[in-house]
């Protein structure tokens, strides 16, 4: 058991209820040492994608040997797989319905190591299991027994093809790119599925793009390279293209949300 | 002192406010080595009630000794009595107004030891202490002193009847129950104040629910066991019948809320 | 290091993203021992003079050593200053920007010593810095490295005049004092910029203050010595006068905010 075991906790449970709280009880109780951080919990409910992803920007800043336990399970209860995994720096807990799906792909285009094992073994469990939390009945108490030093081996047999979603990558068009966006953060700025390799060795001049019905060609560093309530392109902190409002909010402005599509064209 | 006493922490303060986080650098300030775990800040401001039941959801699964501070309090600086509460595996801390309806009911329902202090000591307060902001100067400090070894005893004068608030309880109808929503959480399930117990025996065929014009009929023992957008019932994880719209908002799509009458209703 | 340091954190990055836990992993990173106390992440987008009062309101209250983090910052990745101060219990890490306006000016008035250094080091930042997310890259790691033991005069060369945003202060009219609300809390609570010494050797009974059209002059100690849904005047827990409605907004009630004029009159 390491001096500071960490758990993170990314869920879809809000903040109203004690359900996060319970969590975080049960690990205190199994795992005393252990330290719990919030991810979010105000994931759109049952949306495993936005899940994903919100995981994904968040889990590579922890340190080697963190539990990120993230809970979205629109199939609590139901055939669905209860998993714990470990890749080369961290330990994952939670269903298996596409939540780890950036966690995996990167593991196997890297060929790093993966184990994904089945939580079936009762003793890491909160007996008897409700059919509709087991946040609190099966997730919590297998990241606190981890935490406390269970190996991953002994909660269950090995899961070969864990769930993996397709995700919407963006398509090269005659032009330029053809993409989406895929999240908006709390700020108003959207996020597209477009990487900022995209762009490069292209002339920031040469690109624009277009959201619904609107020409973004302003490419900024910074939020503040441009004018209050202006239109912008920029990379944002997770390497995408983003359209962003200078101090206002391009979700409310544009009308647009996750979806909407996005083209990035490439000109003279 | 324990080595990592838990410190629970419930309020109707919401979340844009630093007034929680104030309380907690009380409580380090007098406890270095307690932890604490919010279970809910988003309380309706005021609602005692609502507060007691997030209260009785979550405390039973925290580990023996934790200190639970709750502040639900529009009686602040009146002459309602502040407490702190010890029963058989924890300490509770906060205004004597009802809050703690559960903690007590179960106790003296289980002839279990419990004893309930006011909070007199000046040793134990920030002074001077406001008339409007006791969380911060009498609640968290009395906290922090239990966490860091403060007898009980040492607080105040016991209070021999604490404020107990009456719940609506269900009542027998000639053809089943009577009763009402009393909880609505994140996710827009309705939680009735219906215990499971109240079908034992009873063939799930033979019992439909009736709220608000609609009749609920289809039991599931979880969310995706129904259809995505069906109206189902089933019990919930706190023991409760509870009545949920799969991948949906019951409350919402119902325009129902806390108070609203639900019938359950057996037939043949 | 000392055994248990404590890092607040505020910011207007809201709690939908995972931005605040990245920020955390880092610190869990470098300091491993540091705890965080979030003190509100519900600032509205690039307000920074709310942030400096809600960060006034809530540093006092933290023990001696705290490191107070807090990143409002429109100006990301512009050629505005990160800094790092000291003062004469706490050190303060964030934007120079006027965030630390109110602890600036308290330790300049009182001529107690202040340290103000820029983040210039580039052994405490996380390499390649984003120009849209120095809470990641820039600000996290500081406080993380003051946490485990780094000299602030390691970090960078001294600003020597930080930037102190102008303060709406109440003038004095004739009969009174001219004032505005400038912040609104959780229960809708209106707090004027005027402190309660204003008022100090008047009778409550020659003061009425005037909002919005409407006349208050019920003063009362605390909340509840008003009747439900009344309008009342009081001073609030940070010592400063304060509209209300007991058990109501008084926000949405006189649809005023942040701003509004407010007129204190004091009458025979």
């Amino acid at each position: 058991m390491p001096d500071y075991p960490l758990i993170t906790l990314l869920t879809d449970f809000g903040i109203s209820d004690p359900y996060v709280g319970i969590m975080k009880g049960i690990i205190a109780d199994i795992a005393p040492k252990a330290r719990v951080i919030d991810l979010t919990h105000m994931i759109t409910p049952q949306n495993i994608r936005e899940g994903a992803l919100a995981l994904d920007r968040a889990y590579p800043y922890f340190p080697a040997g963190t539990i990120h336990l993230a809970v979205i399970d629109p199939g609590v209860g139901t055939e669905r797989h209860a998993l714990a995994m470990r890749t080369d720096h961290y330990l994952f807990v939670g269903p298996d319905n596409g939540l780890f799906t950036f966690v995996i792909k990167r593991a196997k285009s890297s060929q790093k190591p993966i184990k994904v094992v089945r939580l079936e073994n009762p003793r890491y469990r909160l007996e008897p299991v409700s059919p509709v939390f087991h946040g609190r009945d099966l997730f919590a108490p297998a990241a606190a027994y981890l935490a406390a030093g269970a190996a991953l081996e002994n909660f269950g047999d090995v899961i070969e093809n864990p769930v993996v979603l397709t995700m919407p990558f963006p398509e090269a068009i005659s032009n330029g790119y053809h993409g989406e966006i895929w999240a908006v953060d709390h700020f108003g700025s959207l996020e597209t599925n477009m990487e900022s390799g995209l762009l490069s060795g292209i002339d920031p001049k040469q690109i624009r793009i277009q959201v619904a019905g609107k020409v973004v060609d302003h490419w900024v560093r910074t939020f503040a390279d441009g004018e209050p309530g202006e239109l912008v392109a920029l990379v944002n902190s997770s390497g995408r293209l983003c359209i962003s409002i200078v101090n206002g909010s391009a979700a409310n402005e544009l009308n647009v949300g996750v979806g909407t599509p996005v083209d990035l064209i490439i000109h003279n």
